[in-house]
């Protein structure tokens, strides 16, 4: 069957270097959706969404409103009896400090050896482009697609999506679909290909300990009142035991352990744990006793404390007891645990092991469900000659560290499969200084996607 | 007697209005010795002290070079055969940080209440000022002192004074002096005036911990690799026991314990901990087991830890594992515990309770040792008619929490033993947002300074 798919792939050929221009003016937007000083940019990106998506040949191209950020929303229905795919990604961006650590600023994208440098390049506005540019191959050499697309672009995602599923909600018709197709996600390495299938969930908490109503002299009350720091050391470090275990109380009573057919499976990956200590300039890697590296970091629950302050950050010494110290935790949940209830656990650890003297609140940021997907759906085995056919090679099937935490959301609310079809390597930086994306990946992607959407006509989802 | 001392005090209260308006000027110069971009305005304070001097009739005011900021330098050497006196003081001040809690900005100086708020108002602009208005009070009626003074005032006082003990043994013959004398200590609380006889040292050091080359994404990573945030707290919390002491080992094996007839003394005082509580906004006060708030704030070592920072700060979250994790620990030091030793008694805990996959560094700022003074000295006993005149009640006698470490080395390079004649109360917020002075001090400060003179001559120092 050649329904016009070499018209698209000989398109996306052609056109690559014109889709990285447009790619940079999307980068060079500063949608960062966690400071709010970003508000107008966001909503920045989100119109550029639009008329990127209109310019592909999308219909309806528009933003629909939520409680917080937009949504994104675009359709091509003219097929009908065809699949319909939901095309889910984000617009949004992590921050980006520190920003000393940059080798060119992350709102100028810099195209180095096949890389293009710049914040959401790889997480999520590079993989979100591939997709409207697929589309648009389709569209502008055979004038259809074999399969009808939705599109759904959100705003929140890197502060947990709190807005996406009351749209969903709210929206069910307009967001209604067969399958969900989603590229946040990454290859296993260059010219290894992946679909993800399982996604971890989080949890993600403050901590603020308040000591005196003011800062104090650690000259005059030093030994005398409680210190903030002293309180949140002690706490933070009962988190964790020698062994690497979190030892919230609970924390790993509703975790699915790993099967010996799914531990064989991760073992075959072969993956090279020197190596990557290596690339990180670590001595070891570390955590959970008992566990592998990719185990460790995809079907195990953890506990990060990803910032800590107070008191005197800056040149020398300040001889200051704080007022207060905080510290912001994120948890990655597997099955069967539970957002709320690990919050719960985490409040009340943090209660029992707080001392003496000192006030302590734990305050909640949302949270979002682990997530598994069954290998054999129709819409995960069309991929995977869509790999084939522009990799040479099938892809594996992993589990992923990291959440996205709609994944389970669409899954319950619209009962929609997640295939996730992800580009990025693992070394890209995503969150970091320095992000990057792989251009090898970004041409060859979306070929793939203009592939897939043909397999999956073929196949059908019944 | 009487030569001359009603007409100085009287000066000293009718020029009252206009020395305080002097001293908002020199409390407008932002020398913050800990940041290096306030670097011109800490000479800047020091300019404007010679002239201050100068104003007041001392003679060969000026600016005395060492290997940091300068030294300011007068002398009043007019009355051979009676005692010298080396007047010390700082005109460097601490950092303003969090500058949004301060209710009035830190360098624009205002009086509400009978208090003058800003940074150095009572640490130590004030006092230091007071020293240069009482030998203004003298020389500007009589035309003389009772006694020869020579003015020492220092800029990184709030740094460690790195540079004041080259300074001293490079100019031996120029400070030499009978007796050192320095207003830096507090009294006891209002209309209770207190000499301080022993102040706490010092050892302040940083800790260092870093993992990954790069800050890395915690879904991706997390659970897998080293975080710092979690080694630091790690050692952090190892560094307390639950009973409010010191792990570090061999952190008390020099101390000198308290005697039975100081602590009699201390609890002759009459501290009223509860109070402190409630002044404080705290449920209790807390410290080490054993010992009361009065002896665990000026007669027992501590490890506080002034400043702690590593990863995400803003609002929300970020999924972040942080490449680095600092802290800042300042110790209090009491006899006969060394400086230097006590460094590296934390280095050598530090490395011991470093966990698998960080490299940690322990950089080691200025220490200053700690010191006790005899309370038969005469510059002491003349001090109290001093105090009995002016607030009609004499001196109790305590120890210090804070430190100066340069009171030892005074009296180390010079053989000073040191007066500490201190006119801010503990509750005027040193190194803290709200920094003030009482304004009943400041004007009784300056005449107790000018009967102390008075006394200081009658009695000689032999």
């Amino acid at each position: 069957m050649n329904n016009g798919i070499d018209a698209a792939i000989r398109y996306a050929e052609a056109e690559n270097e014109r889709f990285l221009e447009e790619l940079k003016d999307f980068i060079r937007i500063p949608s960062i959706s966690a400071l709010s000083e970003h508000k107008g940019d966001v909503l920045a990106a989100a119109r550029w969404l639009v008329d990127a998506l209109t310019r592909a040949g999308v219909q309806g191209a528009r933003l629909v409103e939520t409680a917080g950020n937009p949504v994104v929303y675009g359709e091509w229905m003219g097929k009908p009896g065809a699949p319909t795919a939901l095309i889910y990604g984000h617009y949004d961006v992590q921050p980006v400090d520190p920003l000393n650590l940059w080798q060119s600023p992350p709102f100028e994208p810099k195209v180095r050896d096949g890389k293009i440098y710049g914040r959401g390049t790889s997480d999520d506005k590079g993989q979100v482009f591939m997709h409207v540019k697929a589309v648009e191959a389709w569209l502008k050499t055979v004038g259809e697609l074999p399969v009808n697309v939705k599109f759904c672009f959100e705003g929140e995602e890197e502060v947990g999506s709190g807005s996406l599923p009351g749209c969903l909600e709210a929206n069910r018709d307009l967001f209604q679909a067969d399958v969900l197709v989603i590229s946040d996600t990454s290859m296993l390495a260059p010219g290894r290909p992946a679909i993800c299938y399982g996604l971890r969930g989080m949890a993600a908490l403050q901590v603020d300990v308040y000591g005196a109503k003011g800062d104090l002299h650690s000259g005059i009350y030093g030994g005398g009142v409680p210190n903030p720091i002293h309180a949140l050391v002690e706490i933070l470090a009962s988190m964790h035991g020698p062994d690497g275990r979190v030892r919230v109380e609970g924390f790993y009573d509703r975790v699915r352990e790993l099967t010996p057919e799914e531990r064989e499976a991760i073992r075959e990956l072969g993956f090279d744990e020197g190596a990557l200590a290596r690339d990180l300039g670590l001595p070891a890697l570390v955590g959970e006793a008992g566990y592998n590296y990719v185990e460790r970091t995809t079907a195990r629950p953890t506990l990060e404390i990803n910032g800590i302050y107070g008191g005197f950050q800056g040149e020398g010494t300040k001889t200051v007891i704080p007022a207060e110290a905080h510290a912001k935790i994120t948890c990655r949940l597997v099955p069967d645990q539970e957002p709320g209830e690990i919050m719960d656990l985490i409040a009340a650890h943090v209660s029992r092991h707080a001392p003496a003297g000192v006030r302590v609140e734990v305050r909640r940021f949302d949270g979002g469900r682990p997530y598994v997907a069954p290998l054999d759906h129709p819409g995960i085995q069309a991929a995977i000659p869509a790999y084939e056919a522009v990799y040479g090679t099938g892809p594996v099937f992993t589990r992923l560290g990291g959440s996205i935490p709609i994944v389970e959301d669409f899954h319950r609310i619209l009962g929609l499969t997640a295939v996730m079809m992800g580009f990025s390597l693992p070394t890209e930086n995503n969150h970091a200084p320095n992000e990057h994306f792989d251009l090898e990946n970004f041409k060859k992607g979306i070929q793939t996607l203009c592939v897939y959407w043909n397999e999956l006509a073929r196949r059908g989802l019944t």
